[in-house]
Formats: structure tokens, C-alpha cells, sequence
């Protein structure tokens, strides 16, 4: 796949216009899957790109989506956005993406300004755990994994922790490492919760290769606006029970700061599921 | 108050009746009320009772609710459930639970099965991370607090780490303790999620007394049908920031499993705001 020329390869690719009847359209980009299927924090991120411009406040605080069906690559579609309440300090808004009449992701997020102040002045800002190299010591993830081709990792830059990196040798369930736009953009609130996502599956450091994991539901709380630079992630699973996992992440600007927290429901799949 | 005779109070209290439209309608008791306004648990499970008698599986694997408005208590509500899909395994439902035609609360949660194992048959099952000592050992929440009359701990019997249960006292924001109906029902897949609404603010042990810290939002993902008995609970607050809190929190039932998991945005409020 040849890179698209420009700095704005996310923004036209998660382009949404609206029609005369209210509902935005868009067309999904196969650059940005996994495999056959269209990476679901892209979903996401085009149906997020709706709702951002269908309220008055600027930064989502907290998104939850809810993946009921792979999305078509290459592909139309529509999203149905409804605010539900518009208030002086936050708006909460529900949006459904939905390809030929088929629902894809659902989502329900409350959007506010992070550069405005609350509440308390006491702030508890939380440092990473673990000790991560700078992104020149830390591997590329690759565009190809277990026989899968990955599109999107010529779109978003992902640097793993070489501690993390390798399936099956550590004791915890963690893994870490750096993400930013392969094309130079700046990172902003929006694509946040798109980062949560494109990480794999903390589970591989503890349990080795593993084959499928179909995330039901992740909800990513957005912290602050990030610095421009390199988002430091780290992702920990201490909760499998019945083929089901809780995964837990949190994100850093260049500046230090934490500037989403992530959390998933996913489904824990052998390969030959 | 007097309690009310028998072992389902809490099953009364959060009864909805379908009317011919399809809408779910009820009464909101004033019996779970913090202060002036119903407990916002107590308005989740109201509806979270409609999305369940909705769908054909039985438990809510992931619940996510948005506090739009407090509730009116001692007055009518309805709830308008829509299933999105579904599936073999899964379904997804959202609900909006109104009084006098305005948004009280919005949700959207998926249902599967929690007896049945959806992939992989490893376990990880995390433990408690602070000790607490059994429950007659940790002082009862009070139905007192600033000044304000807590009906819902006539409803709810909730104990408190002695090391925890003191304002300002910590050095980590981190509370725990115990759980349980006060007329001895069983928990269930259905109340967990209420339960984790029931206790004060864990940033209360680090930064003292409080005013109010009002639910943007609140997600629970469910583990595991819980055992009869006590739930025992832990929660902790690393992250504030302009006045917004991430407060995480775990629940284990008698027999010492995961049961519940649970992540809300909180806004953090002196007490004279």
C-alpha cells in the first residue's frame, strides 16, 4: 500500500458529511484493517468524528463503544447520531454505525472541555509503571501477524516495549510502548480511544500467541488534551474468567501527563476457534 | 422508615411492568435516596431491570450508564428499551430511563451468559490488594453524612475498612469493605452493578471530607454469577485531574471470585459548590 501524500491521511479517512435528513455518511478505508476487517478503533473513529461535530463541546470525556459486527472494508456508511441532552458543562450523545442497514458499533459518550477546570484543584496524575526505552530502542509492530497482513500499521506507528514484546515470557500481562500517526498528525482527544485500540493484546506477553481477540466493549475515559509527540501506552490483563478478559490501559503525552485511561471486554479465542 | 416485611424489598422497589407500546414502566421509592435524590445505582438497576426481562440471555456481561439528570423520588418512570442485536451468544440493548418526559439516565449494556465458557479455559482471577478484616469487625456506613439522611443504607448493608473508613487518613485514595442487602437477599448478576454505586468516594481517605462527587458515568463489567453471602469491595482513585476523577473498583463474592469490575467519571465538587 502506497502512503497517501499529505498530513491528513486519519482525517480524510474518517470524513463524515451529513445528509439532508440528518444523518451523516462516510466510506471506510481498507488501510486501516486488520486482516479482512476494518481495525474496530477506526470504526469508532469515523462514528466518534459524527457526534464531535453534532455537539457544541469539544473533547469527548467519555466514550463507550459496543462492537456488534465487523465493519465492510472499502465500503459506505451511515451513522445515526442523537443528543440526548445538551448542557452548559457537558453534552452526552448516542451514536449507531450502520452498513447496508446492518448495525456495526453502537456508542453513548459525554463530550465536555477538558480546559476547563471541573471541580477540586488537587491533582492525581499517575505515572507508568514500567520502565519504557525511547521509541528508537523499542521494535516496530508489524505489519504482519500470524498470516495476517495489517494495513493499519503503515498508518499508525506502534513501538513495543522489547521487554513486552515477546509472546509468552513475562510473569505479568502487560504490554507497553509508543503509538503516533505514521504521517506526522498531531494527536488530539478525538483519536485517543482510536489508540486504545491498536495495540495487541496484553494477554500474548503471559500467555504466548493467542488467536482471535474480539473486543465486546471498550469504554476510553480522555484525560486531557495531548501534548503533540509520541503517546506512551501500557495495557494490563488480571481478570480471565470463562474465555472473557478485562483489559486495562492507560495513555501519556510527551509531556508526561496521563491523557486516557481504556478499558475492554474482550473474548479470548484459541486460533483454530 | 420501616423496613418493608420480607426478603424483596429490593426486587419491589425496582419492579417494571411492560405497557402495551412496549414501554417498561415503574415507581421510584424514595427508600434509596441519598439525601434529596435517588441513588444513582438505584436508577440503574431500575432500568437495567427492564433491559434484562428484554433480551434472552440472562446476564449483563458490560453496563455502561450515563447520569444525565438526578432522579425524582416518589414519582412515576419509564424506561424505553431497544435491542440492537440479538446473537447466538451476546445481546446488545439500550435503555432510556425518563420521568416527566426528560432523560434521567442513559444506558447500553451487553448480556450473554456467564455459565458458559465464550473461549480460552485459562483463569486469571485476581485477589484483594489490602487486607479487610470480616464484617463485624468493620464499622456500618452511616445513614448519616454532612448533614444528609441516607435512606438507601436502610436497603443496603454496607461495612468499612476500619484502616479505610476514616477521612484524610491515607496516603493511597482507597476504600473498601463489605456489601449486602440488609434484608438478605442473595447478590446476583443483576445487582452488582448497583452495589458498585453504594460506597463513599475512596478519595475521601486521602483528601478528606468531600462535598459531592457526582456519576458522569459508571461501567461494570460482571465476571461471574456471585456466590450467596457477603460481596467484599475495593476501590481506589489514582487519577484527578481539572476537577475529574477516574475511580476504579473490584468485587469478590463469599468465595473469594471476581465478580464484578467497575470504572466511573466522577466530578469532584468542594462541599460548598
Amino acid at each position: 500500500m502506497s502512503p497517501t501524500a499529505g498530513h491528513a491521511q486519519y482525517d480524510q479517512e474518517t470524513e463524515v458529511t451529513q445528509g439532508d435528513d440528518g444523518r451523516w455518511h462516510g466510506h471506510l478505508s481498507p488501510r486501516w484493517n486488520i486482516g479482512e476487517n476494518p481495525n474496530g478503533g477506526y470504526l469508532l473513529a469515523c462514528a466518534l468524528n459524527a457526534m464531535a461535530r453534532s455537539v457544541d463541546h469539544p473533547d469527548p470525556l467519555t466514550v463507550t463503544t459496543h462492537f456488534l459486527r465487523p465493519g465492510s472494508p472499502d465500503a459506505p456508511f451511515d451513522v445515526d447520531v442523537q443528543v440526548l441532552r445538551s448542557g452548559r458543562s457537558v453534552s452526552t450523545v448516542r451514536a449507531t454505525l450502520a452498513q447496508q442497514d446492518k448495525v456495526r458499533v453502537e456508542m453513548l459518550a459525554t463530550f465536555g472541555d477538558l480546559e476547563q477546570n471541573a471541580g477540586i484543584d488537587t491533582e492525581l496524575d499517575p505515572r507508568p509503571t514500567y520502565t519504557l526505552p525511547p521509541p528508537p530502542d523499542c521494535p516496530l509492530r508489524s505489519g504482519q501477524t500470524q498470516g495476517l497482513h495489517l494495513p493499519i500499521m503503515d498508518r499508525l506507528e506502534v513501538r513495543l516495549n522489547p521487554d513486552h514484546a515477546r509472546a509468552g515470557e513475562s510473569e505479568d500481562a502487560v504490554i507497553s510502548g509508543w503509538i503516533q500517526f505514521a504521517d506526522g498528525r498531531a494527536p488530539d482527544s478525538l483519536s485517543l480511544a482510536m489508540f486504545a485500540d491498536a495495540f495487541p493484546p496484553s494477554l500474548l506477553t503471559r500467555l504466548g500467541v493467542i488467536g482471535w481477540v474480539p473486543t465486546l466493549e471498550l469504554t476510553v475515559q480522555v484525560r486531557r488534551r495531548p501534548a503533540p509527540g509520541w503517546i506512551q501506552a501500557e495495557f494490563h490483563t488480571a481478570d480471565l474468567q470463562g474465555g472473557r478478559m478485562i483489559e486495562s490501559g492507560m495513555l501519556w503525552d510527551q509531556a508526561g501527563h496521563l491523557v486516557a485511561q481504556s478499558r475492554q471486554l474482550g473474548l479470548v479465542m484459541r486460533r483454530d476457534n
